[in-house]
């Protein structure tokens, strides 16, 4: 089946706002096996929305068409798919009263202008959007079903995911349900977990899971996108896939599904009773941020400190100044640790190269960790310039403590680190 | 002139990589005065190329195409080009030289597959890329003249500059030169903005400058654009216009151009052989990372202090421990800048409300500043969720330093403060 996603209005059209709404339609798509063939971005024009919808038309069996769906005189999606269908536009009357009730809920008269939301092409088929005032709706042009989504992201995912994608599945003859397994794992590349995997797709009874790999460093996320009859033949096809990805990526996966390294850090110092205190420098406060912005988080992170500068960094903790060194490093964690009273603590000491920036610039790092069986170091060097560097250190400085907290070895050679 | 991009890729298609390019491109044309009126998205596929090439020729007067340059086999854009246009691929004798001459600068051979980059489509015209091996070209299909550029976005926005808009803005009618000032504010929205700049185009003898705005909360960009006969005249134009809108929104006005809020401050504190020393609650470590992140930030930034807790907090700096307030802010920028030797301390202090996440959540802010001339004190309460709170109190603590550095009062009342 052709898919189409059709991208409305001005902002996207004059690249003032990303097209991520894009992005997250057509991966969602593709990890249930629906694949966008073309995509379109036109901006609020009649003429170019009625060129584009009898486009797509001809080109695609289904289409999305994302945005145009507000209240104001520049939304027009609803008159043009009325007028590309050959149809008025009717008043929507369960659609209205649900718009009056969410005003009357907010003790607010419901805008005039709103009232436009609830007009629809003649004959077509209402698509709910629980948690907003655009609806969805779909109709036929030409040989193609279209299916009108809201801009708002949030609006947009719910409306896919609930109403959209199963439209989609059963036009394309797909039966049954998909699940979507995700592992994150630091210190593989994407070609060597591709290797790692090999054949991995194969031991699903009577196929059905796909591999997939998105790589943001210093994070590779590997992706089993399953299909299935019911939940419980996708569960069948999973579980044996599943297994064999996690013993074979091992203790590089750092975290699963809607879970972070972070996260996970969290947790294990949640579970044991325990808080932290990290000593940060070239990573410049990176740990701190990840850490507190999860949700609890501050109950577990009880204080962080930044400094470029030795003397500072010794000073503030009250050890004696030293060049950043691995030694340094087990004495700022041990220091920090004492100082503060938290159970656990972390210093990640960088060495930048002297020099400019560049991708042959790199930096020696130190990790020191302190927690109440003593302390362990982590020494690595990454080149790849200061950006680079930076975000790798940062990273590792998380994995090694979660892998300290998870009793496994914290010196297993990355990928990209260079000895 | 109607303008259409075309981006292709099975990466951009399949939504693994956000479409980043098309918002720059198109948004760097609008400033320039050139407007996009279609996009389209297809993958690496011969027949979606073809027919996307034939389609973009029969909308648009000129065609931007993106991706596809590379030496690999699914890179297609030059073969289907030349489908298109009905001739044969040739080689290009002096990029094929280029190339040869770049890989023998690194002592490296050139691959085999490389030679494909320098097979255009025969009397294509031929566009430089200085900084990669992916070459553009432009070619004519059917009424619109066709500009190839590759997808690595640092070669595509260099050529987009420096080849791409001159043919464009020649090919437009439109003479001369143009150029973009931007103003980075804190504080106002973006239709209060919009309002006291009413007019203000208008101050451009002959007219050429357009009045634009980017939010991006917690910041608003203004963007005069204007056009004129020579750097002289662009000049002439912008210079009164410039002097009105930096009067109109004062001291709101954060930084210029490539500058930032953060090099703004880390600027001021350097001119005057100042360092600085910083202590966060809920803003996390994102005062730290905003500083450090700025080249020579270290030499300034020295020491960053991260808790949530008041005690902890407290006993980092050596102050009593207290509930946060304005008080408490107020000792603790003494402490920590007695303590760490700075000559100017920042503390952010955020006393959230307690209950649940939402746009109802707000939170108190206490910004204590101190310095050798003593200290002061800066209140405020934002509401609209934990991330707002956090992003607008980031900004506000640093606009606060910004303020006393530059002498300018430190409480103007902010768009969206709540008293």
């Amino acid at each position: 089946m052709r898919i189409e996603i059709l991208c409305t209005g001005d902002e996207i059209l004059t690249g003032k706002t990303i097209n991520t709404n894009y992005s997250y339609m057509a991966q969602r798509l593709g990890e249930a096996g629906l694949d966008v063939c073309w995509g379109t971005t036109v901006g609020d024009d009649r003429a170019s929305l009625l060129s584009a919808f009898r486009q797509a038309a001809e080109r695609a069996d289904a289409v999305i068409v994302n945005g145009g769906l507000g209240p104001t005189v520049d939304d027009l999606s609803q008159e043009m798919a009325a007028e590309a269908v050959g149809v008025k536009l009717v008043l929507h009357e369960p659609w209205l009263a649900r718009m009056e009730a969410f005003y009357a809920r907010r003790n607010r008269p419901m805008p005039a202008n709103n009232r436009k939301q609830a007009m629809l092409p003649e004959g077509a088929e209402f698509i709910d959007n629980p948690i907003g005032t655009a609806c969805g709706f779909a109709v036929t042009i030409g040989g193609a079903r279209f299916h009108f989504t809201p801009g708002v992201p949030r609006e947009m995912r719910r409306m896919l995911d609930e109403q959209v994608m199963p439209r989609l599945l059963a036009r394309a003859g797909l039966r049954g349900v998909t699940r979507l397994k995700r592992f994150h794992s630091f210190g593989i590349g994407e070609s060597r977990a591709d290797e790692m995997l090999a054949g991995i797709e194969e031991m699903a009874l009577g196929g059905g899971v796909k591999l997939g790999f998105q790589a943001h460093y210093p994070q590779l996320e590997t992706k089993l996108a399953i299909r299935g009859a019911d939940e419980e033949d996708v569960q069948r096809k999973l579980a044996p896939v599943e297994a064999e990805t996690r013993r074979r990526l091992g203790n590089f996966i750092v975290a699963e599904d809607q879970h972070s390294l972070e996260s996970v850090v969290l947790d294990a110092l949640r579970a044991a009773g325990s808080t932290l205190a990290v000593a940060e420098t070239f990573t410049g406060g990176a740990i701190a941020t990840r850490l507190l912005q999860v949700p609890g988080g501050e109950e577990i992170f009880v204080r962080g400190l930044v400094s470029r500068d030795p003397g500072q960094l010794a000073a503030a903790i009250g050890v004696a100044p030293a060049d950043f060194s691995p030694e340094m490093a087990a004495a700022a964690a041990a220091g920090l640790r004492a100082q503060s009273g938290a159970s656990h603590a972390l210093a990640i000491l960088v060495a930048m190269d002297a020099g400019a920036d560049g991708v042959e610039a790199g930096g020696a790092i130190s990790i020191g960790l302190s927690d109440g069986a003593g302390s362990v170091v982590r020494e690595a060097r990454l080149v790849g310039g200061r950006e680079w560097v930076r975000l790798g250190a940062t990273e590792l400085g998380l994995d090694c403590l979660r892998r300290r907290l998870h009793g496994l070895p914290i010196d297993e050679r990355l990928d990209f680190e260079r000895r």
